[in-house]
């Protein structure tokens, strides 16, 4: 097989920026140095060389009353090629035929992927064939359970089902994720609002404030740690739930949170607008925020209590948003975002000087990579990692517009945004997957990503938390009285 | 009637020091001033003053597994007096009959009361009779609601039936009150460790952790800020519970919170002694805290973030407590300290400087009458307020032993510490109910005391709430699409 | 002397509120009760009777550049008569003749006062002469020292001078009070700022980041502790500094924080007024701050970690203002608000629910006095206090204006801003002082109000300083080896 | 020259872990991979292969009182290669020939380096002739100034200074580092407990508690904030500065924290040990604290709010420490640790679970050599990296022990703790530098590294501030009154 070789970049890692040449041979990194040569050259002056973005929440074709999320396998991961991601993580919804066979449903439909791809398994509910497929899904290579703490009377689990399968994950190796969303009390506020006829989209916004996803990442936070597992919170869109994890790491205890590019950039002030379907298009949760949460989520990135950058992309077309005219809890849930999440994070972030490169291909790659446990096969330029490369372009500019967007919908919710800094050419795993607006992966040239168990976060809690069990007071049994 | 003038003390109030002689008449306080002459005269010099305890927390002939709590309304109060403390607040535990019915249970237990009373009613569930009943018990001066996040299968509401309950109690002017662990993650941690042969009194402790008190203090005050009601935290225990107090009040939540003296000044080195019924006797939940959770709710005492001081007063023998020989989740939760509180309080609070001589009446006295509504009839020493008054002997001393104790069992968490400062007097609606050791005032003497709905707190709060409530974006109707 | 009484009303105390006539004999309030009668009988229907406001933090007749405010004590006070306010404390700016002299002289002004006032002395060095006059402060009923941590070659001191003062200040049970904010980067931004031309109004705000008053909130907390001395900090205006004194008090530390009705409702944006006098009026010290500040303040009067409410009165003309055209530094510092301090506080904290009716006396009032030590001579409608009344009406409304004002300033920062309850009547030392808009109290009828030092916090403080003082290792001399 | 292969071990990275060769090639890795081959063959099997620690905190040679401290860059450096360290970092403390004048004296002393160095440069005043060396002394390859808060009347400069010296910084693109003790108040207290006849070792803990480290810690912050520069707090011992970083970060500002060694292993009781030599060793500033101190630290080292590990060292002889019997101010400041640091680290961090083997990894060298500028060419174990690779025995133990130390001093305060996790071989720059217990580095091998400014955190938030910089209100001229 011919090899490719990258010459005239300057690479950027999470821990370092050089200049240097890449050689490609077939679908790794096969070198790295100075004046290599390959059978392909394909130039990279200006540029920057980056590892692929992964995007660790995607929900592509869900299925949703009866229908799907309007971006499949196929138009998101190429939207993510577009956008200089290569690697997605989808969420596989079990049904009551378990965990299993739900897997085998959301392998086939990955079956279209473009970009590489992994799974987190949603933990729905608790019984005895939950428990034994367990282990049996992380065999299969995904390491990573999620719960709902909302969406209640559908997904939602309560916490006696969430110590359960936490407990599990601990002795298998796994690490639990979490939706940090008070269902229960997310179900009368909607109730309430639309008793009083507030049933806009504004008020999903009004029915899940800030306080609610504050209480369930402490409440899930606090379940992690007495099961001594690590925890992953999606989406953390707010201070109220970064603060509870900026609590809970300054305890040492093993917890990370995934803003999204939309809470970073986006605001509450867009449910307001006038027009219907403008305002539900935004319509996702948790739900767009007042402005002064979104320094701190920026501070997270930069200082480490928050790690990652996702999308939560799950497109859904205007006309599906609007099955909840008149019923704002009947607006389905999401946004897209594959595209745009490294440009804007870019723009917003590096540009501005809150994020150095650095920091940005860490919390865009690296970490999650590291978190997921498919570090360094995935997320990093390195020798013998898959060869997933961004050739980055920081002077290149657009304004970012639903016309010219691979998702499959009709909005963008970034519409009119002008960004600096896009992908010039998107390898993956050697493959020119996106070049000069042209989406060239093949459907169905993705593969499924293995991700192993017991990464190292998991090992040490699990010392640590052997190390301080409770111990036995042993008394003589003279001391102890006869029971009553 | 005759009246009576205590003369020659001085005046400690939550606001002020002063010296004044105090004119009695009935129950009532006549007047204060200098010089003051009455048909009887109780000679206070070189003592305080203060306005007789009030004690927001007891369980008095608490049904318990077939049998009770061992103090009763006659026994505890007289512990009480002995102590200073001339008011109790117990709890109704309602049955299958419901509120009102439970309530007629506890006035006639009460009716051995020696002391003034008052009730909080506990919600243990939620159904249309208890809506409706609601109302009812505020009606009979009642407008406290308990809650209990734990004792799962048994007491134990989850997050639904609290927002019912808390929504409920906004409505009709009343506060909500919860006893703040997460009973789902208890239940697990009480069988893993009975699974793993950790059965003693110790292991009572290890399977309530801070953590768990802290998470469901932080869920509870969600709830309450959702729900547009001030909120009332009972033992806080620890710095956890602490924390999520300090964090809502500095939103300007109303949020209080009453440490017990136990946790004040008893730690849980206590469950390691080697003796089981040692151990079993200190078996209250939450648990007795690592030492270093003190100094946290000694300062929130002194800084305000903490309002009163409580004992939980649940008092079994140490032949019930043997009923958890071999399972410590059946040892009979509770502790005494109806008698111990205000002079454990003066010795390890005011004697250290920790807290100001008023400090000491505002936790003990005058703030629990403010937060319960029965101020200043309760609480204070004002004319008109009811001559409810402890004479206290600040150099009076002795060490505290289940020997002389008023209460019934057979033990005192406090025995061997030495207190300085001890009621010399304790009069009760004007009768002398406590005189130099012996208690005076007969069984059946004490009030119920009606407390009104509506306090302050509550009437700014729902003013706050109606302001700051979600508003529609009124949309032009062409600017709403056709729905679905 | 006729007495008067004062009829129909609603007494609002800072514990409680309750219907009673007021009796005033002299000075003094003779009797509260029902039915009272007396010589003269003021109809106070429909309002509520609080005892008269007391603004902390004033300065009258202040010394500045060869001028001075312009508001004097006969002015000041007559705006503070109009606004509810009974009772101001000043501060006594010593020179080189040293604190007794510089005292003769704020005597002297203060001649003119129409109510009764005190004083804070400050404390601008350190010398010999300041050590051994401070005692005698405390003597002529000054228990108050102000340090300056900001204005850099005027009154400034340091971390040297102000342990030295705080250690006196413990020794002699005084208190001390500091002006936060770190004056040596407060200069080092000036010079940038105007270096770069930035020399316009705004550029105040910019020279005094809240960053800058939060460090040196946070430095004299610590000072304050090692000294073993309870500690004020004036005119808190931002999140920086308020963390700070929450952080402190949650350790026990003995800290008060005083923000103004400035901060607490208005913001930078008045600094970007294209008109330089709108601009310049608003510069005080520390500026107004971004909106952002405003909601933890007022949480912070609400729970408790913020005790009182002043004005930092110290008015200067329009013409005193543009000395600054062309250098921001030299724009005197200051505002006005003596008259407005109770009607914007009532609108903007009781009618929106953020402060009771009691907790609004409490920082107006009540806990001035108390942390003052002149309660309940001052701060209290009681049997006894001095008959310093506000007859308040809740539904009278005006627009502020400088028109009607009686300050003796051009402008008014509240200017336009609707207010909903006024006093009807004011009351200073049982005279009525201000009625229906007219100021009657006499030019010279205010007294100067002794303040003792030892409060009860002090005396608490030193107890446990002392209690937890640092202890020698006492070592055999066997293992004290040879100094070399 | 011949080549090196380390065949058999597992490679522990900052990120990662792995199996792999390293073949050397003089100073430099030359290649990773499996099966290598080389002339020398370095068996490394069952052992992990680290980056060499790096010490970016030691003062070898130190002048002190006409003497010097006892490990001078020979014994210092020889023990840290006994240690698994291959660089120091040092401070040279300028006098009043300027900071070239000093850098050539420490040149000089370094010339006995066994390993790698480099230095910080003080700054301990104020003039044009440092201002004017500072950006030389960043020509020579130093990116680095501390900064002494404490140790007033020699090291100390006050807050002007700092502010002055730290905005240079931020023009050169260099780094300030602090020592954050509130030197004046540290004066007042030596001064207290002298004249109270606390006058052991003891008597230094108490003249330096923690609140005066977290003071200054929150202050060097605040002026580093306001210079636009990040910032390196070193000894980081307490909780209180560890809250002020930890607070800085979470608003985005870039600071970081080292702690020592000693701090998360020792504390305070060492100081209450009956023989004064045993307790004066242990004298540093800070001092040991508390141990509820050091889980805080920990979990800092866990989460990231703290990045690097130190140990100060500072070695004075017992001999030495007496010039202070009978006055524990001239108790010379200082202990060792470079020999321990590494495995002290390994046996209470990584063989606990509270940190990973890569965070020790990250904590002990690369996190150091990415904020101190030389990353990858130290900190890493990668191709191009200098060879400084510790090959280390997981299971390798031994008790600590002054006897068999290659430190100068005649005690250890690690004395006694078993360690498990030695280095077996220590490769400095290709070189076998330590091999089963004896040094073979010979004196004066060491080279000195030069660290470039301007690295990626100052560039981002140069950027950052210049964004957000103070802008100017344009206003109309017919706006702005004339001046005064």
């Amino acid at each position: 097989m011919a090899t490719k070789v990258i010459k005239g970049g300057t690479i950027i890692a999470a821990d370092r920026t050089y200049k240097a040449d890449v050689l490609i041979d077939g679908d790794i990194i096969a070198q790295i140095g100075a004046d290599l040569s390959g059978d392909e050259i394909i130039d990279a002056t200006g540029c920057y060389l980056m590892p692929g973005g992964i995007d660790p929440h995607t929900h592509l074709e869900m299925p949703f009353m009866g229908t799907h999320s309007s971006d499949d396998f196929d138009t998101g991961t190429a939207a993510a090629l577009a956008g200089g991601t290569t690697m997605v993580v989808d969420f596989v919804l079990p049904g009551a035929d378990g965990l299993l066979a739900a897997l085998q449903d959301w392998f086939q439909k990955a079956g279209k992927a473009r970009t590489d791809y992994s799974f987190h398994m949603a933990i729905t509910g608790w019984n005895k064939q939950i428990f034994d497929e367990m282990p049996k899904v992380v065999e299969r290579g995904i390491n990573t359970f999620k719960h709902f703490m909302a969406y209640k009377g559908a997904l939602m689990v309560d916490d006696d089902e969430m110590f359960a399968s936490f407990t599990r994950c601990a002795e298998i190796g796994a690490m639990p994720l979490v939706h940090a969303e008070n269902g229960d009390v997310v179900a009368h506020l909607q109730q309430k609002l639309l008793a009083e006829g507030n049933n806009g989209p504004e008020a999903h916004g009004y029915s899940r404030p800030p306080e609610i996803e504050g209480e369930a990442a402490n409440r899930a936070i606090m379940i992690a740690d007495q099961a001594g597992v690590p925890l992953y919170i999606v989406h953390v869109s707010c201070e109220q739930a970064h603060e509870a994890i900026r609590r809970a790491r300054q305890k040492g205890m093993r917890v990370y949170g995934e803003p999204l590019v939309q809470h970073l950039t986006l605001d509450e002030s867009e449910y307001r607008n006038k027009d219907w379907d403008y305002a539900a298009r935004r319509v996702m949760s948790p739900p767009f925020r007042d402005k002064s949460h979104q320094d701190g989520l920026w501070a997270g990135l930069a200082s480490g209590s928050l790690q990652v950058v996702a999308t939560d992309h799950c497109a859904f077309t205007t006309e599906q948003k609007r099955f909840g005219v008149g019923d704002f809890t009947k607006i389905p849930n999401g946004t897209g975002g594959l595209e745009d999440r490294m440009p804007v994070l870019w723009t917003k972030g590096v540009r501005t000087g809150r994020l150095t490169p650095n920091e940005f291909v860490a919390v865009t790659s690296t970490n999650i990579a590291r978190i997921l446990n498919i570090y360094p096969r995935k997320g990093a330029i390195l020798q013998g990692s898959d060869a997933d490369i961004v050739i980055w372009d920081p002077e290149a500019s657009k304004v970012i517009s639903a016309k010219t967007q691979k998702s499959a919908i009709d909005y963008n919710v970034f519409e009119g945004i002008e960004v600096t800094g896009l992908p010039r050419i998107t390898l993956s795993r050697g493959q020119i997957a996106y070049k000069d607006g042209e989406v060239l992966a093949p459907t169905g040239s993705g593969r499924f990503v293995e991700r192993e168990a017991n990464a190292p976060a998991n090992r040490a809690l699990s010392t640590w938390k052997e190390l301080t069990a409770p111990r036995k007071v042993e008394r003589d049994p003279k001391n102890i009285p006869a029971g009553v």
